[in-house]
């Protein structure tokens, strides 16, 4: 049951977990694994193109996630809906939410919310996703398995028609040991241009699912950005996996070696 | 529905929610409202005058914490079992969390929880809670109506033995500007003899609900504690939220003036 939750009007959108009883310390996140968008919201005024672009998701972001998980036992939870709908990876208040704007994109659908209307994205998205991670990650630690928590991302390669040259970003927010710790590892381990805080930072407001979820229980955590056109085949995804999963796993013990040195 | 979360053994107590369309910005918290111990959890070993005392609960907050709701057209929420079963104020990895010892009492019916007990208890207790508040505060944030968190909790005058001269201890975590506002107001409109960080503070653990809740949205928050003393009848309690209403009125308000002048 969901305490103190009068029932929403509508179906929630729970999110999605593979791997759930998974023995090893890692967690991986997909807030944006999904283009997909629920009927009730029809297609938001965008065009098919536009809707399978990635202002409506991190295309490769759940690919490379998953194997992952599966290299690593680790567990792995993702989100069912586009974030043009609701974006699980900010607060309800935030301007990314429930995007007006996206990239170059103007959301037709989302152009001007009520907010009952934001409070119904709320109630049939965002909530069913951050209690059902913070279900997760309570329940293992309650066992005194303390997760690893990682959140996977993938970037376009052009913004605002702009090329990026990073390739592989690393980003912090309040505790910067574990991340710092996987760059170290991807310029030891892999070719990979790796880069801490890019292509975004903490600053832009992209870490509210490290913040709400891994920070609070004092977790190792770290959000990862891949860049799209390096994982657009399920080949090139297992090969992300194959080349990071030693990255993530020499990470941890550095950072534990660390902790026990210290 | 709860997302991805497969049906715990037994029945999860959902906090309780009151005056939950309250128009202003309050949102009054109480973990230690009950010192309900439900019968599948028996007598914890404990005697009837041990289930009845300050370790149980704490005595007067509930009724403090209404009156301040009343008084500030806010909503209160509040936890429906003893912290002796759960502290929802608690991690579930916490010591204090299904506590073995309180102050001088062992609690013979937590000496030796197996991780699967550990884990039904978080289950049918703390996580109704923590999702409970957490979609309660979402939901006014998509709304609009970002809330300001107070938690409510008493202390006992003697603690091991020692006498304790603070009535009134006001705590931060993260963000201490509300709390120092509600200290000054304090001093300026009561006799109260209150103190910041007294009789506990942030490094004792004490501020769970704060670290998960309000600081991820940048909330304002503090923690309130009460001499049980000055709060042991309902005239008490009515009196001493009295006291304390404008008290926390006129604190809000020091801070938006700072925010705007700032």
């Amino acid at each position: 049951m969901c305490a103190a939750s009068p029932n929403s009007a509508g179906k929630a959108h729970a999110p999605i977990l593979e791997n759930a009883d998974a023995a090893g310390p890692f967690l991986f996140v997909c807030e944006h694994a999904a283009a997909a968008i629920p009927k009730r919201w029809g297609d938001l005024g965008l065009s098919a193109e536009q809707r399978a672009a990635h202002i409506a998701w991190d295309p490769g972001a759940l690919g490379v996630a998953r194997g992952l998980a599966e290299r690593l036992n680790g567990v792995l939870i993702h989100a069912p809906v586009s974030r043009l709908v609701y974006d699980c990876n900010r607060a309800p208040d935030m301007a990314g939410a429930m995007p007006a704007k996206s990239e170059i994109h103007d959301i037709p659908g989302n152009a001007a919310l009520t907010p009952e209307e934001r409070l119904a994205r709320t109630e049939a998205v965002y909530l069913p996703w951050v209690n059902g991670l913070h279900g997760l990650i309570a329940r293992r630690i309650a066992l005194g398995l303390r997760p690893v928590i990682i959140t996977v991302h993938s970037f376009t390669p052009v913004y605002f028609g702009k090329p990026r040259r990073v390739e592989f970003g690393i980003i912090h927010d309040a505790d910067a040991s574990l991340a710092a710790a996987i760059h170290n590892q991807a310029r030891k381990q892999t070719r990979l241009n790796a880069e801490m805080n890019s292509p975004y930072s903490a600053a832009d407001d992209v870490t509210h699912t490290l913040r709400l979820q891994a920070t609070p229980y004092g977790l190792p955590n770290a959000m990862l950005e891949i860049r799209n056109d390096l994982i657009a085949t399920p080949e090139a995804e297992a090969a992300m996996a194959d080349l990071l999963a030693p990255v993530l796993s020499a990470a941890l013990t550095s950072l534990s070696v660390h902790a026990k040195a210290g």
